[in-house]
């Protein structure tokens, strides 16, 4: 309740900074986002400022993003933010952090070959039980 | 293009910073949303961690938000997300900001008597022309 | 999870339909969104087409809205939208519907004097009971 | 203005329908989203009803749907939502569209190879005129 949701249209700004956790799978990354706007009196596009990101993501969605994206390119993200103020060795450290719902490449920007991943923590259907023997 | 939009649901945490410039009526305020969880284990909901923006209004809206808001309301807020990154006296400042589109009292907390202004400076219609003569 | 959560900044179009029902207080009302575009040829702003929604609200978020809201009034909703599609007699009916998360006045509009109300049956405080005794 | 912003995660449901027209290419597709509760009775998730909208994409993003996704596939979808409401041949016919963004596979549900293609009506840098010769 109050959560709020939040759709970034970016760049990712560094490598995949991949953990195994006892509660499984973290992956964390920055995301830059840099709007564009419509200029009237020059007519054309400008660009705006660029905001930075720190993304979670966790269990599968980490493990796939650990194996699927690079530093640079474009992506989808879709999850919940929240602003963390923290105080630090006497400083105070502010960001702004993306808890990842889902993540995908920009297909504005280029093509994806796309490989669907069962998850193995997933029970079995009685269809693959009868396959696995 | 590529504007990151969001809708925030929380608090006024300060009193209305209003300004006349030459662009017109300014209004900038700190707003806290506060998420609340469903806890499975203790079947309660609890509070997460509250974040905190500053909201940024302008025209119309400034001047509305002047005369029907005060600290400790309870408000949505929608409009476009920035986080803002800058260097003041040697200080590294980062902040979220939120460019105001639309504002309302949310009205899951109490009643609101609303009263229409038709804005000053939208030129006359036809039919205005006329009654004013 | 996979909750598409939208917000509309429109007008109402009908007046509230108010229910008690024995899950408590639930408001229906039907909602017009006009998106405005800037014209680069023309060089002014043209609407586009109107978007009709039925939103539903529930419990004391029905209750203030009864209170509060009249047809014609500009509003922001936030809130989880489906699209419906049934068969009633033989016939089709789609319909985006909203499931309402938070709404308020469109301060662009107008202004609003906003009134807190408690809600009954939230526990007393330690502090409210002594009051009461 | 009053662009209704909506993020949808979900699935294909049909193949893409892509077609050039004097415009550009152009890409539409149905698209499936069925959210997920969890039921504080039974302690487990369940589904609820599927909303079902059409997604349309142009140029850039139409090529790059139309070689990357097949119907069936997971995608984050986000765009500006509207709901027509035509009369055809005597029938009403409603329906909720997308006018996509940014559209990428969900990487909750398996990898992608990306491959960033470079618009060919973008104006070539001076790195690349160089190169070229």
């Amino acid at each position: 309740m109050n959560d709020t949701l939040v759709t970034l249209v970016g760049n990712v700004a560094t490598g995949m900074d991949y953990r195994e956790s006892p509660n499984g799978a973290v992956v964390r990354f920055r995301f830059a986002v840099t709007p564009r706007y419509w200029d009237r009196q020059r007519e054309n596009w400008k660009d705006g400022s660029t905001s930075f990101y720190t993304v979670w993501a966790r269990r599968a969605l980490a493990v796939n993003l650990a194996g699927s994206v690079a530093s640079g390119e474009p992506l989808v993200v879709h999850g919940r933010l929240r602003v963390r103020d923290e105080e630090n060795d006497g400083k105070r450290w502010v960001s702004a952090e993306i808890d990842a719902v889902a993540i995908g490449h920009d297909l504005n920007r280029g093509t994806a070959a796309f490989r669907r991943i069962v998850r193995v923590d997933a029970p079995l259907t009685e269809a693959q039980k009868a396959a696995v023997g």
